[in-house]
């Protein structure tokens, strides 16, 4: 069997998310897909608009046949970091290749980029390094070094924007791993990654549907035309049922009690609170009633919004500096595991289980891993939004909870 | 000026206050007096029906001519540490004397009972050891202990009882701190201090007063004939301004929050968090849905239900172990916090100054002092269960706010 992977959010599903599957699946003529997705906390440091579960569902029921979760230690972090974890995993699950989004579409630039890198480290760097001095965050430093290393020659490659920078690191992961996986990418058509409004082809941005979502509460409709019919029914399912989506205001009371119950050196052994940032973060939070608030009065030039949103996140799951470091120091997972799977994923699975060198989870009952803790904690904040008994619940199901399984033949849940 | 002091958390203030009030300014002819009073958080370990500010009013208002906090690291604390907080200041404001109420009723008692545990300290702690080691908590411990020792004696002090243990540890810490406070005592009358139903009588005890109060919120009449009537107005103010009182329940998703989102190591950085207690926290917190539901669980015959409160209240306000016993290991006040005075206890204040050594703090802003830290981290948790704006204007006025001031001649506050 030939096999794909693929390194999502689906934040939530959408009909771009469905281009990209069918094309890539077409690209490489895979026979079974398999997607590592980031848990209840995502890349840009907030939380998922519904639970892994609900969005493992959405992957299932729109042609991905194992679901496979990335590790808070990974998923909350800078491309680097978030590239390395993903690629570990779709190694250890022997995929032949990898296929990503990119808005440069061809794969030969990111591998000549790669080269060109290597041979120039030491002098990027420097230039990184400089242009931090001046003020600029990290990721902008990073690109304006590469512009300037890259501005005589015939490099094509724009690292300033968001999905060739994943690509890059992906590829990057991929050579550093020594991995066999073969990696392509496909170019990204509609809507940008951040494209707040909605235009008129079907295909619209994940951002702009949140955004919907969030302004038109009980109101999906309107972004019905911009998801696959199961997204739509699960949307409304998770509406009825849950009651809200998940945004950062859910948790603004308590990142306000994580950080004024904290005296500035708790709040530094805080993954990412750097540089005197643990005092501003006192004298800001009280003067904010809004996380929006908090998250204007605490931006400065030296750091992206995302940056600081990860770190908040950090805040809220109490992940502290030593954990992390020492948990993805690895640039590994230290598992794989499973959300959902298909038929074919579970045959798929059979097939490669005596090869599988990282232990698989169906249940994360009794395993003991730091790695693992970072999960099991980031659900139990992620349910504290609920009253009781509701939170209780998803706190207890994350231990009991078997994979989600799906019959694809039928298009049911079993 | 004659000045008497008294040691109180009027949670809320009754008609068994004002009757003791009453009863020890004409036993001692005292011109003016001086509450020393338990912030936010109180010595049974949960949060105050009302605020420490709206409980300075109906101490004002009904006769105390200065209120001043007892800082949460004694007024959170076993008989002996909040003893010797309240007793150092109440000498550091050249109080001539204290007044207790108390279950025996009779100073020389408490005086004899000094002196017999000073000649037999060593045998009642050998004692003490000897009970615990068969299971028992260190109250009832300490209380076996005393019973063997004077079981020959005509020793008439009943230390099983709450308010002889606090006077007892009163006198304790006046011979300690060699403070010249005269201390006497009156019989407590009328409604047990635990007695949770209502009598006849117009004293019930504020224990009953509370239930009443949470049974049936919203209706306050049924307390009106067991507190002044200035309490009572400033009762049915605070349920019309601020919504409603304030109980454990109302904390219970911050508690879960600190406990689940914790390691055990973390855990057992808590003050009180002795013995392992750290993973039976975890353990029963994710079985329980209530507050009340979780110290059940918690509760076994080697803790008081008072003891596990006090634990959970520094888990909640993130109280650590080397913070609190450097800070109360000298077992006196760092500084004296003005909630409140009269206009004689305007006056008596100015008389005094020039003899005070402790710093007198109107406001908080600016003060440098971990004793302090914990007063201000203990309202910015009382102030986490309302929603915005009103938590934040809470916490700000926590450094803002000065003194309420009384006149006594109008029965206007200023």
């Amino acid at each position: 069997m030939k096999s794909l992977g693929v390194i999502v959010e689906y934040n939530p599903f959408h009909n771009g998310h469905l281009f990209h599957l069918t094309e890539s699946k077409r690209k490489t003529g895979a026979d079974v897909v398999i997607a590592v997705m980031s848990g209840q906390f995502l890349q840009r440091g907030e939380p998922a608009l519904v639970s892994k579960w609900t969005r493992t569902k959405m992957a299932l029921s729109n042609g991905i046949d194992i679901v496979v979760e990335l590790p808070y230690a990974f998923a909350t972090q800078k491309a680097e970091v978030f590239a390395s974890g993903s690629i570990s995993i779709l190694s250890g699950l022997k995929c032949d290749s990898v296929c990503f989004g990119s808005e440069q579409g061809n794969i030969e630039d990111f591998e000549q980029t790669i080269r060109l890198m290597d041979d120039q480290k030491e002098k990027h760097d420097l230039l990184v390094q400089e242009f931090i001095g001046q003020g600029y965050s990290f990721p902008r430093a990073s690109s304006l070094a590469f512009l300037k290393l890259t501005e005589n020659s015939d490099q094509v490659l724009d690292l300033t924007k968001p999905n060739n920078i994943l690509g890059y690191h992906y590829v990057k992961a991929i050579h550093e791993q020594k991995s066999s996986l073969q990696p392509s990418t496909i170019e990204r058509t509609g809507a940008g990654y951040h494209d707040p409004e909605f235009n008129d082809t079907p295909i619209a941005s994940a951002t702009s549907i949140r955004k919907h979502l969030f302004d038109h509460s009980g109101n999906i409709e309107k972004v019905q035309r911009f998801v696959p019919e199961k997204t739509f029914d699960l949307l409304g399912h998770y509406l009825h049922h849950v009651g809200s989506f998940h945004q950062w205001e859910d948790y603004f009371s308590l990142l306000k009690y994580r950080i004024l119950c904290s005296t500035p050196s708790e709040l530094a052994e805080i993954y990412e609170v750097e540089e005197g940032l643990e005092n501003r973060l006192i004298h800001t939070m009280k003067e904010s009633l809004t996380f929006h608030e908090f998250m204007t009065k605490l931006k400065t030039k030296r750091y992206t919004w995302t940056r600081l949103q990860r770190m908040c996140t950090h805040l809220l799951t109490n992940t502290k500096k030593d954990v992390m470091l020492n948990v993805s120091s690895s640039k590994r997972s230290e598992y794989i595991r499973l959300l959902g799977m298909s038929r074919r994923g579970q045959h798929y699975l059979k097939l490669i289980k005596k090869e599988v060198e990282l232990p698989i989870l169906s249940k994360v009952s009794g395993v003991k891993s730091h790695m693992l803790d970072m999960d099991i904690r980031a659900t139990n904040t992620y349910a504290l939004k609920f009253p009781e008994p509701t939170r209780s619940e998803w706190m207890l199901q994350e231990f009991s909870k078997p994979p989600i399984r799906y019959d694809e033949a039928d298009g049911r849940f079993l």
